[in-house]
């Protein structure tokens, strides 16, 4: 592998119809980097292609550049490079857009995720990067590529959506140092957050609603417990990725140690999700039900019915407050 | 008045014992820039005493140098400077602290509100500063102190607070490119992150679930209402301020573009709060009912009982969508 941002500026310099693809399910940080890119390499006066196997959130709409973006399949023929962005794995693609890797057509892989083999002919992976944003600003510029407006609201979204508002631990002092650049050009902060932050669908509304009605918290308050039943999860349609989030409600509770999620997955399993903050190691405790994960979030799935399998997991939880 | 921050510096490199005061009810940029100050004036070898008028919220306890600290009054005999941060008017100063400020106290004030008239002897403010922080930051420069953790943990939480993790319109590339020199030191962006945006407290969650309850969002999906009675008030415990944020979660629902929050204030007199997203003037509509405010968030108090003053206002509000 090599891992030299001027070399693979220059085998994207030397190519005519590049195709950008960003991954599955894609979020902000994918589609912030395929259409900087995009929006970029066509100033440069290349015939640009921009695609995805999955629909585009609507939540997104506002990034420039996006209406140009194809979902779903191409033909590998009209492309003469292949430009990968925030993929470790060819399957990350998608099915519609994988068979343009397997076509053999040169590729070029751009990433932040920690990938000792990334599968491009030409790869740039820098994992200390906290978005593949960073990484395309930095493209951009080894190209000679001035920023804009559209560039910048494109290369924000990027790293913002990555770093969660600049709150998680892949934020670095670069981060912000990029950041301070694209905030020269005409970039609606405020309205930009309130879009990709604030906004909740209806469902993820009455799912919360739904959950925190069942939130118990132990005597000591230490243990926080929420759960749901598969009836009130058809009848508030929400999606896997709404009902997981939803934990955490328990777990940022003040002085909450450990959380639990119980989830009807039927009448006889129950999927147990368990959060710690500071010193339980869940990990541990999820072993005795046959489950496990890391010392702070870990799960498992116990057969029985919701409230059997509640009462003997937070008796079981009372040994592990004893002595604090 | 002055502005000139070489001056504000001169005039704090000759004192020997000053006093260094933010406002009443500290938040995160009063106190990260009080300690800030103070913990770097020590270094220059003063004598130094940090105070506030109000108790200081446990959220902060992590910050460097806070259990420093005086709560409460103070002799104003034994100080030679009062330098007071983020305050506009000496009143928010508290009954503790003013009478600092009435003994005749040389005055120092630095502040990033706007205020044509500031208080102090010696002023620098300036509203650009996203947060008092950023002033701090500038004029520990000024009086050539070098930053260390400490300093940067105070200084960041400042500024990340009041601009709500770089998501208000405050934000300019000059408070990136000061926060990128902050993470040059060792701050952990995700623990403090946590701690400031993520916890909250139980009866906060019980006020949730109690206002979310009543949730109600119109046919064409762009009203959404949330009431409180003076019941469930007291019984969730909640606060002022608590309450006063639970309309963000009707208001931030998608679609919804007029929210609703009807709060029983006694059983004859209900307060209404409006806010809308992108284009209904609620200034407008809250007028209506003798109140008032700004287009996108007023308010007004209704006489009548819950229910009947709900189906008045919202049978009001049904000519705001026509058409649209």
């Amino acid at each position: 592998m090599m891992n030299d941002l001027s070399v693979v500026a220059e085998s994207i310099k030397r190519c005519q119809r590049p195709i950008i693809c960003g991954h599955v399910m894609p979020d902000g940080d994918s589609l912030g980097s395929v259409l900087a890119l995009g929006l970029g390499l066509h100033l440069l006066g290349k015939q640009v292609t921009m695609a995805s196997s999955d629909p585009l959130p609507e939540l997104y709409s506002f990034l420039p550049g996006i209406n140009e973006m194809i979902v779903g399949e191409v033909s590998p023929e009209a492309f003469d490079l292949l430009i990968v962005v925030d993929c470790s794995v060819p399957d990350r693609l998608g099915s519609a857009l994988l068979p343009l890797y397997e076509s053999g057509l040169t590729t070029v892989v751009l990433d932040h995720h920690v990938n000792d083999q990334p599968f491009g002919d030409f790869n740039y992976v820098r994992s200390s990067a906290a978005a593949t944003g960073e990484i395309i600003m930095d493209l951009l510029e080894a190209l000679g590529i001035p920023l804009n407006t559209d560039l910048a609201i494109n290369l924000y979204t990027a790293i913002v959506t990555d770093t969660g508002s600049f709150r998680y631990e892949n934020t670095t002092s670069e981060t912000h140092r990029r950041v301070a650049r694209l905030l020269e050009y005409d970039i609606p902060v405020a309205r930009l957050s309130n879009l990709i932050f604030s906004e909740q669908p209806i469902s993820q509304i009455r799912l919360l609603e739904a959950v925190l009605s069942t939130l118990e918290v132990s005597e000591n308050g230490q243990l926080a417990t929420i759960s749901l039943s598969r009836q009130t999860q058809e009848s508030v349609g929400a999606n896997d990725q709404q009902i997981e989030g939803m934990i955490n409600y328990a777990r940022n509770i003040q002085n909450v140690e450990v959380a639990m999620f119980f989830r009807e997955l039927d009448e006889q399993r129950i999927k147990i999700s368990f959060r710690s903050k500071y010193y339980i190691d869940v990990n541990l405790f999820a072993k005795k039900f046959g489950g496990g994960g890391h010392v702070r979030a870990s799960g498992c799935t116990v057969e029985g019915t919701l409230s059997e399998v509640k009462d003997r997991v937070v008796k079981e939880a009372q040994g592990l407050f004893r002595g604090c």
